[in-house]
């Protein structure tokens, strides 16, 4: 990473570094002296841009879902203007959830979670904006959909997405793109059992 | 727990007390001196029962997939028999993944399983198990499932049980009892959008 490191701004680089050692190592086995190494700042830069570890871990966590909110926004506005079927819209909403790439990153944060408020309310507020968009892309789907129906797709897209996202270690038998067509297709079977 | 703990044998002891301990303080963060104190054992003992703290957690993990497995088992032969209807069936499938408790030590098991190739070889074995329940739960729901609708469905079941029994730190708005009605009933329309 070195070379590439230099170029970026220090706080770029911290959360990098923070992003690889975090998840390889663990948050509680990081140390402030390994992170400032690999980001090549010193400790006192870092201070500068974060509170402490906790910081950094949110810093992380507000990066990865503004990108899948944005991503999430496109594929809503695409089955709304019909740009895409919306069994296909299902589909790459699938997809989206199975290219999580910081799993383990994601389990420990969510551990964290558990233990530091700060973290909780965080996670909290992030899953709001999640569930606002999926809540929507339901709607998009599935247009005739009551505010109760709306309420239960919000809370069987979002297990969903979670579980999808996280099924490394579950020894899946499907790729990820039949698993992204398969259930996308179930998922909107599902929608459309509701009124 | 004190006077519990105490009628429990010391094996018992000290898998409470690291279900207690590793969900608090966290997997790393507990030192086998505090587990011991807890247990009211000594570390002699731990040692006779467990090779360290990572085999302590696959006794965890291993004795709540037992529980869990056993009652779906149950409930794929009351679906089987037709003692309960499918529906009912499905919402009860998802009542017990909303019955899970130890969602904070789920987290840093998982998390432990992508550093430690013993942890995530356990996971991966135990998940089997449950593929194969989550495969028979939907070939009694919906009979005429083809192989690669199993396939599937197996895939989806998963992933929705997953995120249902880990979605406590995302704002959940429906109560459980609410959201296992819907989502069963969901995932019903979910199978039978397969052939």
């Amino acid at each position: 990473m070195g070379a590439m490191q230099h170029e970026l701004p220090a706080r770029a680089r911290i959360v990098a570094a923070a992003r690889h050692l975090f998840s390889t190592l663990g948050f509680h086995q990081t140390a402030m002296s390994e992170l400032n190494a690999e980001a090549n700042v010193s400790v006192g830069q870092i201070y500068r841009h974060f509170k402490g570890k906790a910081d950094i871990i949110l810093a992380i966590v507000q990066e990865d879902v503004d990108q899948r909110i944005a991503q999430m926004a496109q594929l809503r506005d695409q089955i709304d203007s019909g740009a895409i079927t919306i069994e296909a819209g299902m589909t790459a909403l699938c997809q989206l959830a199975l290219d999580e790439e910081n799993e383990a990153l994601s389990f420990e944060i969510l551990a964290e979670g558990h233990r530091n408020p700060d973290v909780r309310s965080t996670i909290g507020t992030l899953c709001l904006r999640y569930r606002r968009m999926l809540r929507d892309i339901a709607g998009a789907a599935h247009p005739g959909l009551s505010d109760a129906g709306l309420d239960a797709s919000e809370e069987l897209l979002l297990a969903c997405m979670f579980g999808l996202g996280h099924r490394s270690l579950s020894e899946p038998r499907l790729s990820p793109g039949e698993t992204a067509r398969q259930t996308g297709r179930m998922l909107l079977g599902a929608l459309r059992a509701l009124t």
